[in-house]
């Protein structure tokens, strides 16, 4: 899912019960919804740098990894996003993985998207763009490809360098709520 | 990722300390890896039928939320893939989300492809396309894009359809081993 709480998230608490919804939705929607309802995801932070300097951003449940070499990674966004124009146009993002100490965070860089960078909780980073402090970990990605479908778009990064901050449970979002990893099953 | 157990999984236990490591690996590979152990991610099947009837599928932890209007997700997948000439060929599959009962099938499903069907874990579904038994939900995914990246590619998907089965912990997969979600943070 892209900027978030997410487009994926079911609209109301009981839109899993269409008999009892107010409003009328269409079936494939309603499928879609309910699904990923009971899809678990993991949590990280999208960020880059707009072409006149100002620093943009969100928290993202899409992260995945395509290929282990070369490196590639892939992650949604809407094309109405305000991080939107820094991905069309630069060629590069940080991309943060979040552990459950990073759960503020989380919710910052996906509020309003005027005070995401308001706070000492960022420095400029590689080729200036945020880079989130005390994370669990942070890849450089090049921009490779930019899959433009309706109003929405999957970017296609290469990570090019990275570090790891110190260690922590994984942000894991699930059932609307923020969690840590559970016991094996 | 794609295939599972995926390639965003450190070749070795000691990988993530090169300087011990007794092969030396780029280092954008090595951020790739340690970064990536890092993350948590749901875990879903997917499944498509060949068109010579032939039923395939994998374990995913690539799965993502695209859009909801109209509703549209991604995952990702290796074009080296068994189930990737079905996916290259055909114009749907289905997308089984898991919860923790369905550990077993989702290391089934991570094995060797020819031991995949062999048995009464699935049904003929929408389309003929496998159907999981006992999932938690599943929708059935008009296929939209194809996204070719080096040996991999990225596929865009139109839910049409979709059902819940019974309720259940979501999956996830971290660090090497299937979880439930745990505590909220």
């Amino acid at each position: 899912m892209h900027e978030f709480p997410a487009a994926s998230e079911p609209a109301a608490p009981d839109s899993h019960t269409p008999d009892h919804a107010l409003t009328v939705e269409p079936d494939d929607i309603t499928a879609f919804k309910q699904a990923f309802r009971r899809h678990a995801a993991g949590v990280a932070i999208v960020t880059a740098l707009r072409t006149d300097g100002t620093p943009v951003g969100f928290t993202a449940t899409s992260l995945a990894s395509l290929a282990a070499v070369p490196p590639l990674a892939s992650f949604n966004m809407a094309r109405t996003a305000s991080a939107w124009p820094a991905v069309a146009e630069t060629d590069y993002v940080v991309i943060h993985m979040l552990g459950a100490r990073n759960r503020a965070v989380a919710e910052l860089m996906a509020a309003d998207n005027s005070v995401r960078f308001v706070g000492d909780h960022w420095v400029p980073g590689p080729h200036g763009i945020p880079l989130i402090r005390d994370v669990t970990g942070w890849m450089l990605g090049r921009i490779v490809e930019r899959l433009p479908v309706h109003n929405n778009a999957v970017v296609v990064v290469q990570i090019e360098d990275g570090a790891l901050g110190d260690e922590d449970e994984a942000l894991v979002y699930h059932e609307r709520a923020f969690r840590r990893p559970g016991d094996p099953v």
